[in-house]
C-alpha cells in the first residue's frame, strides 16, 4: 500500500475484493484492537466493563472536513480523533471508544490515506482510546475534497460528575485553558496564503489528560472546548442554556503575538477563531484557584487564565482594553471555512 | 425554512448564529427528544437503562453518499437510519440511539435537506430509535456532491444472544429474507437512465422488528444485512470469518422478474447487487424451518427462502440451474459506485 504512485479508485468503495483488501491492510493493521478484529459489521462492548466507569454513557459525534488536510500541527485524522475525544471529555466522560467513517475521493493518494490513518492510530493509542468499527465510502473525483472523516464517541462519565450548562451560576467564573485562535490562525495563514512564519502549530491534541482531575472538584459547572466559532460560540452557547449572562474582559484573554498580529492584520477578533485544544471552564468562584492550578499543571494548560465571569443579565458582554463595556455579537457567520 | 428558493450557504456550517438557526428550526424540531433537547455537544446516556436490557453494548457506523438522493422507495435519510440501525439488528441487539453527520453542499436547496430529515425523523420514530447527538458541516459548491450522511448507532444485546460468524457449523443452513438485488436495481435504472418499469422500489426498510423474534431461538448463529456487495459479499465474508465453504443453490434464488431481467440484459448478477432490507441468516438445519416461518410472519419477510448450506471446503460456490457447480468469487469491484 506505500507505493507512493497509488491512488483510490472506485473499487476502494465497491464492497468487493479491493475494499477488503484496503480495510485489512490499512485500517485494521493500524488501529489492531480486540473489537475490530472481531471482524463483524460493528463492535460488541461489554456493558459490566462500562457501568464499573460511572453511570452515564457520552455520545457524541463530529464530521471533519477541513481543507488544508495537512496542517502545522497536525493533520485531518489527528484532528478527527482529538475533537471527537474531547467533547467526550468536556462531558465530564473518559474517552474509550471511537467509530471511524471515511469518504474518499477517487484519485486521493494512498500514501496520504495512510498518513492519516497513523496519525489517527498514534493519537488514539497515546490517548488510550480504540477506533472499534468504521466504514469505507469512495465517491468520483470532483464529488467529494480528498478526504472527509466521522468519528462517533463513545466515554462513561463518573457518577459523581454532574457538568452542564444549565449548572452554570451568576458570579462564576469564567476560565480558559490556554492561548485563542491558534488552529484559526494557522489555517487561515495557510488557506490565504499570508505566508506569516506564525511559530505556532494548531492546538489540535487530546484534552482528556487535563480535564481528568476537575473531575475531583466539586464546584467545577461546565466545560466546552472551543473548536469552529471559537471561545465566543461557547459563551453564547452557555448563556442560552443557563439564562444568564457572561462579561469577558478583553486584558485577560490569553492570546500569542502572532495570533494577535494576524489578527489586527485581518481586522478579525481572536475570540470568534477556531481552537483544537482550548478548554472554557465555568466554575465557582471559590475552586478558581484550584482550577486554574489543575490546569497550569498540565503542558496544555501552561496559559490558563480567568477571562470573565458569569452576571445575571442574560448577554454576552466583552469589557475592552479602556474599559469601556460592549455587547459581543454571534456573527453570522465564521470568517473561515471548513476550519474543522 | 420551506421557502423553495433557499439554499444551503457557507454561513449555515460555521459555528455562527445561521448555523444555530438550522439546528433548532430544522434538527431539533424534527428529531425532537430529551438527549438532543438538553442541548450540550452530545448526549448523555443511562448506563442503567442500556444494562437492563442485556450485557453488550453493539456499536457501528455508516457513510452514506448515495447517488441520486433520492429514489423509488426512499431517499439518503431513510437510508442512513434504516442501513445503520439493520448493523445493529443483525449483531442481535435492539437498536436504540442513532447519531448524526451532516456534510452538506453549498446550494442544496433547504427543501431537499427538509425532505431529508423529515424522512429520518419518520423511520427513526418508527422503528424506536433516537437520534440523540449530530453535526452540520458544510463545503463549497464542487467540494461535495449534495449531501452525505453519516451515523453511527447504539443498540442493546441480549445477555442470551451469541450471533457471530464464527458460531458457523458445517452442516448450518443458509437463508435469505427475500428477493435479491431490489435496491441495486433501482438505483441502477434510474442511474444509467435505462427507463425500465421496475414495478419495484428500493427495499429499504428497519429490519428489527423482524429479527427480533429469531432471539428467542436457540441455533441461529449468525446474521448480517446484505447491502453493498450484495449476498455474495456476504458469503465471503461468512465464509472467511468461519474458515468453512457455503453452497448457493441458483434455482433457490429469490428474485423479483424486472430484477432478473434487468440483471439479464446487463449481464449482472444478482447476488452481487446491493439491498437495504434484506437478511442473510445461518441456521442450524433443526432451526431452518421455524426461522422460515418466523420471516414469513413479517410483511418483509414474505419472499424468506433457504438457498444454500454451509460446507467443511472454505470456499463459496454456486450450483447452477442444471446443477454444475462453480466457485463464486467476490469481484474486484461491485458494478455500481454509490450504491449507498
Amino acid at each position: 500500500m506505500s507505493d507512493r504512485n497509488e491512488v483510490i479508485t472506485m473499487a476502494h468503495g465497491s464492497g468487493g475484493r479491493a475494499m477488503q483488501q484496503m480495510i485489512e491492510r490499512m485500517f485494521l493493521s493500524a488501529f489492531d484492537n480486540p473489537w475490530l478484529n472481531e471482524r463483524e459489521d460493528g463492535a460488541r462492548l461489554s456493558l459490566a466493563d462500562l457501568s464499573r466507569q460511572g453511570d452515564r454513557l457520552a455520545f457524541t459525534t463530529d464530521s471533519y472536513v477541513i481543507d488544508p488536510i495537512f496542517f502545522p500541527g497536525g493533520n485531518i485524522g489527528t484532528l478527527a480523533v482529538c475533537g471527537t475525544a474531547n467533547d467526550l471529555a468536556v462531558s465530564g466522560a473518559t474517552p474509550a471508544y471511537l467509530s471511524c467513517g471515511f469518504i474518499l475521493e477517487e484519485g486521493l493518494p494512498l500514501s496520504d490515506l495512510q498518513t492519516i490513518v497513523s496519525a489517527m492510530a498514534q493519537t488514539a493509542r497515546e490517548a488510550g482510546i480504540a477506533i472499534v468499527t468504521g466504514d469505507t465510502k469512495v465517491v468520483q473525483r470532483g464529488g467529494a475534497d480528498k478526504i472527509f472523516i466521522n468519528t462517533a464517541g463513545i466515554g462513561v462519565i463518573p457518577t459523581a460528575v454532574r457538568w452542564g450548562a444549565k449548572m452554570i451560576q451568576a458570579g462564576d467564573k469564567v476560565i480558559v485553558s490556554g492561548t485563542l485562535g491558534d488552529h484559526g490562525a494557522v489555517i487561515l495563514n495557510l488557506r490565504e496564503q499570508l505566508g506569516m512564519d506564525l511559530g505556532v502549530g494548531s492546538d489540535c491534541a487530546v484534552l482528556a489528560p487535563m480535564v481528568a482531575p476537575l473531575r475531583a472538584l466539586s464546584g467545577v459547572h461546565a466545560l466546552r472546548d472551543a473548536t469552529r466559532g471559537g471561545v465566543n460560540a461557547i459563551l453564547h452557547e452557555f448563556s442560552e442554556a443557563s439564562g444568564l449572562g457572561i462579561c469577558i474582559d478583553e486584558n485577560a484573554l490569553p492570546v500569542k503575538p502572532a495570533v494577535r498580529g494576524i489578527c489586527e492584520l485581518l481586522g478579525l477578533e481572536p475570540l470568534n477563531f477556531a481552537n483544537e485544544g482550548k478548554l472554557v471552564v465555568v466554575v465557582s468562584a471559590q475552586v478558581e484557584e484550584a482550577v486554574l492550578a489543575i490546569l497550569r499543571q498540565h503542558p496544555l494548560g501552561v496559559d490558563a487564565a480567568t477571562i470573565g465571569e458569569v452576571t445575571e443579565h442574560p448577554q454576552v458582554c466583552l469589557r475592552g482594553a479602556l474599559g469601556v463595556i460592549r455587547q459581543l455579537m454571534l456573527p453570522h457567520a465564521e470568517p473561515l471555512p471548513r476550519i474543522c
